[in-house]
């Protein structure tokens, strides 16, 4: 049977098993797998167990990976590889999701009780139909991985199978700061070279009504440092004006991270930045993105549209490197007043990366400039947290054509946008810092799902959208293959 | 009989009854007048009661003036006045001290309990005689203000009369910040104003032997901003870059406080700074003071010899006005990383000032100041914790004269030192503040005395000192009314 033809049974499919589809996820988001509190352990196998029984129904052969050491046991990656239909020439498509969840804390602000999922009117006003269903997981990640699933499904039932070389790799400690997956990805190094194009649905749309493929995240470069003054607590009435005071240098160092224009001042910087193309740019202007309306949303007037010189702010959210100071701590912080010069001062200095910055080079960079600015008498102390690589896709890459097509035909001809986003998604920069390989974020959230927050919703629209544009991107790729 | 032969007579009274007073101070020093506990309020008052005592031993007419409302009762001031000898012409002297002391955790680092007071060896190597005693207040102020108690008690016991014009005024709250001191100056206005010097003995010598006259502290003005940006914590990815982050801009903000000389850039901040006289800084120059070694002790080299261009170590502390940041706090401070920008950031800041400088103006100037540098889209919220007037006794006042001959005296014809100190002590500013009273330190304590700490002692020499640099002070004064 022709593609097109197949791919029409398959959503055919999807539409009549629409309640269905429903009830298993709902039957997922019941099982409490919260992979950072050790009493959920076999839930969260439970959890995996049943991702690797849908794998099963769709034809394919799913393995337990187990993780970790016996001193300290991960929770399994669920692992299935389809090598494609015989003669397949198309790319070999990683598909990445995560069926851990966060915990459900605070548990009095929920609704409904986060792991008893309820089916409620979507929020969207009254006068519009919709429906959501509200649980810990539902958009994060159980219901955009359902709507892979079943796309999986729905191949198997009308295809006979499914039409493109794949592998899944689904994990259960993306909430736990997935420990085991660089060694895991390293172990399966020579297997995931061979992948072409990763695919994950852990994202959001750029509004209600506008699907959206994210094909570029921000780097991350995490660091602590800590300026070292005297050995004690002195008085400010004996040693002010006599010594340094940690803090007063740490502030006067710090400020000087950004030049007049907030442009970051340590040297090299902005050597491997990728600079948005006039196109790019001209796209983004056209999104439909109220600026002023979000900043009044965190309270904000347009005052507050601030950031490098010479960039929109969307264009510094997507494609510029920043550096923030998360956290800043010294001396007295107590009710009242206390007097004291103390020992140290100390701040988390973070900076987003765009491509093709390395995070491991900004850091030195950072440590270089730093000793190259230790105020007189004193010494740094620094501490890396770690980070990641920026992941972007070329726009002119042919998966991210697939992905548009795909999202096209299941929104039914609503072209989707291309975004970026600012945060970075850390697989995204393992794949792409240690594999070398492209990531396509297709996501169905939306703003308001209220990720890691009780009542957390995923729309049943958004599911729909999901589970087609899984259905229509599998035949993309096939097709790909000629 | 003449005033000479009369001082001869007290000085070897004091000399005889040596032991008694040491005996004496023990038995305050037993009581536990922990002032900011309210489970010693009855030692606190017990202490008072003490001290009365030894004034009516003197000659005095002691009153309890209680403090406090009865919502929030204080601890009683005791208040004597004498009005002086018949004909007296000389100055009426103010002699402020405080009989409460500091709580004595951390107990466990006590060698002996800290109100069962002990004599020890004193501490100043092997081959020197003489001994201290051991016990929280001993140096901090009891054993101070007994030394001028017994100086009372001799005068009384071999001249029938104190030589001066005299007020007394012994606090119980200053380690509790002194809360009802200001309303009790007001309220005793008139009196206070017919005062002409007050002497305090609550300070230190300049070194082991080294008997010094302290003119002058620096006031404090002490503040604490908070600034405001986002009403929401926000993710560092989504809004890096995009608004302000109110730990960057705080730091920014603070960074500019001081010049590249390191002078304050706050506009007038020095306009009311008297300058020291050259005399006064050849004579500083001249002090046997070792500051590397002191940076030395606090774990500094030389290069951390930093603070306001043009200016030696000493003039900075005792001269020159500052301003320290004592704390900052803002964003996520706990172990790892969280990628937060912050709603808020904050600072404590307090300037230490020099005459003629009002702390008031300082924080009115610093206001505006910060005013004119918010970032923008943040607002500031401002605290101010108060602070005090800076006090300074002139080099040229028949006072301190006064109490430099009686210092030579009572230290066998050693000079004293004049020195000042970079720290405030409320008092002398609320005394300068609010009544125009200059304060003479006439203080006996040793750098090593362990003020606040455990194991807090006196030397038995400071105690002689002590005792007779009051008793010749008295005289001194008596002397000047001709």
């Amino acid at each position: 049977m022709e593609l097109g033809m197949r791919l029409e049974r398959v959503r055919t499919n999807l539409n009549a098993e629409e309640q269905s589809a429903i009830g298993r996820l709902i039957e997922w988001l019941r099982i409490p797998s919260i992979s950072t509190d050790p009493a959920y352990r076999a839930e969260v196998r439970r959890a995996a167990e049943w991702a690797a029984d849908r794998l099963r129904d769709a034809g394919l052969a799913p393995e337990m990976k187990e993780t970790g050491t016996p001193g300290a046991p991960g929770h399994p990656i669920v692992w299935a590889y389809h090598p494609g239909p015989a003669g397949y020439s198309g790319p070999h498509v990683l598909f990445y999701g995560h069926y851990d969840v966060q915990p459900p804390d605070p548990l009095e602000l929920w609704e409904s009780p986060p792991f008893e999922p309820v089916i409620k009117p979507a929020e969207r006003g009254e006068d519009v139909p919709g429906e959501r269903v509200v649980a810990r997981g539902a958009v994060d990640d159980k219901g955009q991985v359902a709507s892979f699933l079943e796309a999986l499904r729905a191949w198997h039932a009308e295809a006979g199978e499914i039409p493109v070389r794949l592998t899944v790799l689904l994990e259960g400690e993306e909430e736990s700061g997935s420990v085991n997956l660089e060694r895991f990805v390293k172990e399966h190094d020579t297997h995931l070279r061979s992948c072409d194009v990763c695919v994950i649905s852990d994202t959001g749309m750029l509004a209600r009504g506008e699907p959206a493929i994210t094909y570029g995240v921000r780097g991350l470069a995490y660091t602590e440092v800590i300026l070292h003054g005297p050995n004690q607590d002195l008085h400010s009435g004996m040693w002010g004006g006599r010594c340094p005071n940690p803090i007063n240098e740490l502030s006067k160092v710090l400020a000087r991270l950004w030049d007049q224009d907030r442009r970051v001042t340590i040297p090299g910087f902005y050597d491997d930045v990728l600079e948005p193309t006039p196109e790019e740019r001209r796209a983004w202007a056209e999104l439909p993105l109220d600026y002023p309306a979000m900043l009044g949303k965190i309270g904000l007037t347009k005052e507050a549209d601030i950031g490098e010189k010479g960039w929109t702010a969307l264009e510094r959210e997507w494609a510029r490197p920043t550096c923030d100071i998360n956290g800043i701590f010294g001396g007295y912080t107590g009710k009242g007043a206390k007097t004291v010069i103390p020992t140290h001062a100390s701040a988390k200095i973070s900076f987003r990366l765009v491509a093709d910055q390395d995070p491991g080079k900004i850091v030195r960079a950072f440590r270089g400039w730093l000793d190259a600015n230790t105020p007189p008498g004193c010494r740094w102390e620094f501490i890396d947290h770690g980070g990641g690589f920026p992941g972007t896709v070329s726009t002119d890459s042919p998966y991210l054509t697939a992905a548009r097509s795909a999202l096209e035909a299941a929104a039914g001809g609503k072209q989707a946008h291309l975004i970026k986003s600012g945060g970075s998604i850390p697989v995204v920069g393992l794949l792409k810092g240690q594999l070398g390989l492209d990531t396509l974020l297709v996501g169905f959230g939306l703003d308001d799902d209220r990720v890691h927050s009780p009542n957390e919703k995923f729309e049943l629209d958004c599911f729909r959208l999901g589970m087609h544009t899984h259905a229509c991107l599998l035949s993309e790729f096939a097709e790909m293959g000629g």
